[in-house]
């Protein structure tokens, strides 16, 4: 049998079909990745190529180049900028593995595990700098300036979410606005600069901009249901996270604010307590208060949004695609 | 008395009167700081607002700054070029503190010590990206590119450092190439940046990066001979940690390589023991045996090749500060 640990990432768990009208750009953006990111001191081109294979369904770089086919002309620059969000995302996920701790993800040996820490903040760094060395020799600002001010919401989105833990009277406008800026944001740019660098109009940026946002809420809604009600298996993480560092996602808030006084308190107690049992002692509430339903129909509402958004699009295989996409994103299972 | 911790900077600290011919464009730099850091977010600000009081010299954006005046004229660019480079340095001053699980740098709480690791990598990642939209705003790409490469080479060189620990066969020459990269890069850029848009010629541009380049292997030789001979109150921090760490530095790599086959591998068991007493055993011998001697020697040479860099230039007030920081830099104490 196959070990699970150290096993490659194949074509068909990255949404597979639904990449075909991109699959050679697809192609040519991981062999930028590739290239870049070797490196002639051996230590650094090791962990490179590991935190390179800890990427998953490459969605931010399909998101760029899929906007890009959809608004215009796939170009050199869509190639560069596919691998720089890329790239970004991984730093991402590797300093995200520092700060929760991780030992697996995808079935992959975080950095921090395998290494330590230390290292774990550095290759982050070593990414973050790499992407905006490589952003920068598109030649104009334009990509630095939307990558960059990009960036910066996530991780402020990132600080005002640790701000938030323990805090139950947090809203669901709080909370939607808070994954606005962990992750819809970047999902926004990448569309942006798919159809910027198409040569799109204004109008066509900034509905593809809208597109990316409302698929990114959407997107990170379901994440927040999975962490609730995924399977292990399948996800390839531990369930229940996010209740077990008091961080409200929305079924959460959604039961605190419609459940009657005097049960809202034993909630709340339930989420203050020290020990952890929250997510088997909660579970059933969500469940018969409806907060999950509610929850996977605010997730669908975005989807809707962001498919409204492409009404504007001639048809084409890569506005086909964008169509699907939400849907995807909606029913996903992991 | 005055408590130590939470002690703000005054500018005297900051190598006082040798910014002189900066000082207005410092303060100036330093409201772009204050500015561009504010949040509407309180945790996201107060945590900015505590970032930027553990920056100490304000070496980076003097650098930067000088070197336009010794070039040419100080512009709005530069302004923001210096916020940029203190920004990313502050960065990268709190990602080493979670690295060193360091509780104080220059007598203040670090980020990880007041908060946690958590939010430490958050606010290093918030304050890189900050930087790069900021340098984006100058609307070329020239400044995000150097940037961009130079911060990449930096990170490039922290982590060669992790991948040497523990090497006792490091050479001089490996032992200078790393802290060219971790060190003098970033110095070098400075430098580059100030001459560039000042509108200076290429010969100049070159000159003055070299001068950052040699005064940062200076500076950071110098560090490293502090953490063995400096005094903890002075330096504010704990003394023998490379050692600690089984990190070589110059004098320990002179020592090594001087000394004759018994003695020598006497002194790799010392560094290779599990239990710490490094600095107490070596410390003797890296005096009696002129290693300490040489490494001084050293950074005083490089100090010597900055300093004849600056040939070239026309005599100016701000010469006159870069003439003498190599001295400053050798000699400090702290």
């Amino acid at each position: 049998m196959t070990p699970t640990v150290g096993k490659p990432q194949t074509k068909a768990s990255r949404l597979g079909p639904l990449y075909a009208p991109i699959e050679a750009e697809l192609e040519a953006a991981e062999e930028i990745l590739r290239g870049q990111l070797a490196s002639q001191y051996p230590f650094v081109d090791e962990l490179a190529k590991h935190g390179f294979r800890l990427g998953g369904k490459r969605l931010r770089p399909a998101l760029l180049l899929l906007a890009a086919k959809a608004a215009g002309e796939c170009a050199q620059e869509h190639l560069t900028l596919a691998a720089v969000v890329e790239m970004i995302h991984t730093a991402t996920l590797i300093h995200d593995d520092v700060l929760d701790d991780a030992t697996l993800r995808r079935h992959v040996e975080t950095v921090n595990a395998r290494w330590n820490n230390q290292t774990s903040v550095l290759l982050g760094d070593y990414l973050f700098t790499h992407a905006f060395y490589l952003a920068s020799t598109l030649g104009d600002a334009f990509a630095c300036q939307m990558i960059g001010r990009s960036t910066n919401i996530v991780c402020e989105g990132e600080l005002r979410q640790i701000a938030s833990r323990g805090n139950f009277e947090l809203g669901e406008d709080d909370y939607l606005s808070i994954i606005e800026a962990k992750t819809a944001e970047l999902c926004a740019c990448c569309c942006l600069l798919g159809a910027h660098y198409a040569g799109a109009d204004k109008t066509v940026c900034e509905a593809l901009e809208r597109y990316g946002r409302y698929l990114g809420i959407s997107f990170q809604i379901v994440d927040d249901l999975l962490d609730v009600l995924g399977s292990e298996a399948a996800t390839g993480k531990s369930l229940g996270t996010d209740l077990a560092q008091q961080k409200l996602t929305l079924p959460v808030i959604r039961l605190l604010e419609e459940a009657p006084q005097t049960e809202r308190a034993r909630f709340v107690g339930i989420l203050a307590r020290p020990e952890n049992h929250r997510l088997e002692e909660l579970g059933p509430w969500l469940e018969s208060s409806g907060a999950l339903r509610y929850a996977r129909q605010k997730a669908r509402s975005f989807a809707d949004q962001a498919r409204a958004e492409l009404e504007l699009l001639p048809p084409s295989p890569a506005k086909t695609v964008l169509e699907m996409l939400p849907e995807f994103v909606v029913e996903r299972q992991q």
